[in-house]
């Protein structure tokens, strides 16, 4: 290694921080392009803007292209710098983090679709999905944020939203059955309905999934499948009472 | 280093092969756990077996242990052997393929669910859902077979095969359309099926998901987001005409 390299953030080569410090600023960027499309394609359908979710739907390839270039950019610094503990722990978690941000990226584009068909009818929806949306748009907000800090006890406190929003989504489903029981002309729009609030709560199961690679970031454990008193426990590990 | 160490499997270090060969095969332990899962959950639905379907609802825990298990070796290998090229691309596929296997272990889990819920009932499915099932069951075993044998041109083969599956899907959505129409009654236990479905044709998705791994595996090519017709090009870049 060259003489002049000096420790910064903690290792030998001023390059290798750099690297690691691109990989974190481009999984946020990532964040920020999937937020967008997620609330692009929730404003599409509730407003029934069949232009807003085309724009979804040609836009899904930006965070496809997020994704490939991310995981490349790890495997580069696994071959070559070799990190250990906690670096490696920062590379592996943003390779898991990606790869759910992607399928996020792909309900978002899913949730476009169904705004897409829709926004061919005349009526609004059936149902009011907005408190949902809302619940699932924060709760991958507070993930990336729980990330870009990595802050386990956020990560906790943001994977337990999950609860509330699986439940917001059981409510949804019951109101669309009476809904469709009561007008089986409304079958087909009502399921495109079904399927845009299935697709929201899979994104806050997924917001769920980088919240858990959070803690394992910061503790150095896996804490998937395990209940969220569990993880509350490793999180809160390394602070007092 | 001992001295008493040899080239086996292109290592110098005898242990270290073992590693890997041991991940390896862990893997296709943990993915014919997920393959009868998927088996017994189909049969649960279609025989309106309650009983199974418990049987698989209470084991999947024991796919959770593997995913963990084998991500936690992954760790250490890079952390300790610090691999490059080609056993490197081994770590990280097998870190996403038992990712996808973990998951199409949750839609096993969904599928026994809906079988408890449907065999409530006296009737049988609405739908023939078995065709589907089979298909995804075949992609499945193709998928894990394409790996083991670390073939592309079989796990290109294989990911075409989600067209067929998805064109099933459809195909079996329409139906149930018409019958949730027909008989309005019917709808709760329709949309049970719709989700069984739904889960069958997720499960292809994940099947595709690993063939890509296996193509990177191969090619040291990220083949996510192509079209089959360029996976197809790389999967037999390494062959003559």
């Amino acid at each position: 290694m060259p003489g002049d390299e000096v420790r910064i953030g903690g290792h030998i080569s001023r390059q290798y921080d750099a690297e690691l410090e691109d990989i974190r600023s481009k999984v946020l960027a990532m964040g920020g392009l999937v937020e967008q499309q997620l609330a692009d394609a929730v404003t599409a359908l509730v407003d029934g803007d069949a232009e807003l979710a085309g724009v979804v739907v040609t836009g899904d390839y930006k965070v496809n292209a997020y994704e490939v270039a991310i995981d490349e950019e790890c495997t580069e610094v696994i071959a070559k710098r070799q990190p250990a503990a906690s670096d490696l722990r920062l590379v592996l978690a943003v390779i898991k983090t990606i790869a759910d941000l992607e399928r996020i990226g792909d309900e978002a584009e899913r949730i476009a679709r169904m705004a897409q068909e829709l926004a061919r009818g005349k009526e609004g929806l059936p149902v009011d999905i907005e408190p949902l949306a809302a619940r699932v748009r924060a709760m991958l907000h507070d993930a990336l944020d729980a990330f870009a800090r990595t802050d386990a006890e956020a990560a906790v406190e943001t994977a337990r939203k999950d609860l509330k929003v699986d439940r917001l989504y059981e409510g949804l489903l019951r109101q669309l059955i009476t809904y469709m029981m009561e007008d089986p002309r409304s079958i087909p729009r009502a399921l495109d309905v079904m399927w845009s609030a299935r697709a929201l709560e899979r994104i806050g199961d997924r917001a769920r999934n980088i919240c858990e690679y959070v803690i394992y970031l910061v503790r150095g454990k896996d804490v998937r499948h395990t209940s969220l008193e569990q993880m509350e426990a490793e999180a809160r590990r390394n602070h007092g009472p």
